[in-house]
């Protein structure tokens, strides 16, 4: 029996322009919905969220598709937190046109009674002030993985080092690895958050080029799953720690092995997740068709 | 018994300034210095080149050392080709401050008779040209394989384009890939030249992100051996095609399962080349511990 996974993270609402110049104005976006539809190929998700009176009826309805559980999903007074994107020629860089805070500005994250035993918790992409609060909300010791931004290595650093400190791993971008380390090298900074963090592991993902696993007894690099076309890779690292997550959560267990395994399935699900605007190609997916891509994965990268 | 490897390229003095300010003069280098000391772990290896009366005895003992039959190897008046060069802060970045041909400008590569049936061949980067007149006068039909940089792509195609169909299999960066297929997308670019020039095989190199390996059957991305300190990236790409085209020889097959391992191998020597400055690195090790390397390599990044 697969375990749920509680997640808390941003709902956006996002506008997004192609390096054709094509925009597409208010998709649904967010860390916590692609971490949503990411985990849910593997294990049933809970939700701790927010959206404005403005977000779309369907975008919920998409959620419990992928049997989210919705209860702690706050649908507050106000405008759904905004991003508007612009990629560059290559699709591997992108600027930040806008941001608007909206109803994340007054957010105050509510973990509901029923999830409060929640074996399995991931602290998506958010303040660290309001990761914190649902850490304090939850009972017992449940697996705790935290994601971050820069602009929260520079702006929160004293809430943010006390986040990662009651984490058991982190998932994180190989920049943003390196910014909280001060290591230039990867392996150097991989090792360097390990032991000051106490982490059990953590995943520096470098986008199209794949990332690397690190634990006590080694470092282990994997590749990106090769796409010959990417339609749109917002959110690709949101739905990779979804992957993972949900792969701990259905297997209960953090081993090499299994941290291996969760590794495929979240590059399955994060090279799924680039193939189609927003969420579209996600909420088209089947937990069959995903683990067959893990699998292929797993095939593939077999060096003997 | 291993098979030997033919191959022609670039001997060279480097001057390489580190990120640090430190420059180091008239190190060995050259594409056909790394190639050499790559392949030898695996096999015997021919050589075909060049090098001015200034190219110190000590580095042709080193080649001997290797193994290495330097029967095809012209001592020519003048001075060796040299490189200087430049390491960015990061290590991943370097810029060329000069190049001197010396010998180079006048060499014209002869195939000793003892070599012209060697069944495997491989031709490190130089001009185009020079690499046909090597194809010119072996016999039968060697597994021959290519490598070449951005300046005979723009400045010899039509002699490039006749190289390459001429040859089997490529090895080649992943920007010099682009810039012949045009393709922005890896696997675009593996799957237009595969198809334009009829390849067996394709090697994608991607520097300290691994790469991809293409064949008729698919694409298959590997990382890069994890590294917690790079002394000195020159000649990473050489050695990997050293270790490569090595492995090949020594196994004697291409099937995909021999082409994943000499992968494998490959990495290992690249890794190790990384290790010390010029070819020290690879100077010091032996096929038994780049064979652990190996080992350690395809167990590492084996996901289930």
């Amino acid at each position: 029996m697969p375990q749920p996974v509680l997640s808390v993270g941003s709902l956006a609402l996002d506008t997004i322009t192609m390096p054709n110049g094509r925009t597409h104005g208010n998709v649904v976006g967010g860390s916590l919905a692609y971490f949503i539809h990411g985990a849910s190929f593997f294990s049933p998700v809970r939700v701790v969220g927010a959206v404005g009176e403005d977000f779309p009826r369907k975008y919920l309805e998409g959620f419990k598709k992928r049997r989210a559980d919705l209860l702690g999903l706050q649908i507050l007074p106000g405008r759904t937190f905004q991003w508007h994107g612009t990629y560059l020629a290559d699709m591997n860089n992108r600027v930040t046109d806008a941001l608007h805070f909206g109803v994340l500005e007054s957010f105050d994250p509510v973990v509901p009674e029923k999830y409060r035993d929640t074996k399995f918790l991931f602290l998506a992409c958010l303040q660290p002030e309001l990761q914190a609060r649902v850490l304090d909300q939850v009972r017992g010791s449940p697996l705790a993985v935290c994601d971050t931004i820069e602009v929260y290595i520079r702006g929160h650093r004293p809430a943010l080092d006390r986040v990662i400190r009651r984490c058991q791993g982190m998932i994180v971008n190989d920049a943003e690895a390196k910014l909280i380390s001060g290591e230039d090298n990867l392996v150097k900074a991989a090792a360097g958050l390990r032991k000051k963090y106490r982490l059990s592991f953590l995943v520096l993902k470098k986008g199209e080029h794949g990332g690397l696993l690190a634990v006590p007894d080694g470092v282990f690099p994997f590749p990106a799953y090769p796409l010959a076309r990417i339609a749109d890779p917002t959110g690709a690292g949101d739905s990779f720690a979804g992957g993972f997550m949900g792969w701990l959560a259905k297997s209960g267990k953090t081993d090499l092995r299994n941290l291996k395994l969760a590794t495929a399935g979240a590059t399955a699900v994060a090279s799924r997740a680039c193939e189609g605007l927003s969420l579209s190609s996600l909420a088209g997916a089947t937990p069959a068709g995903i683990r067959a891509r893990a699998a292929e994965f797993v095939k593939m990268t077999r060096l003997g």
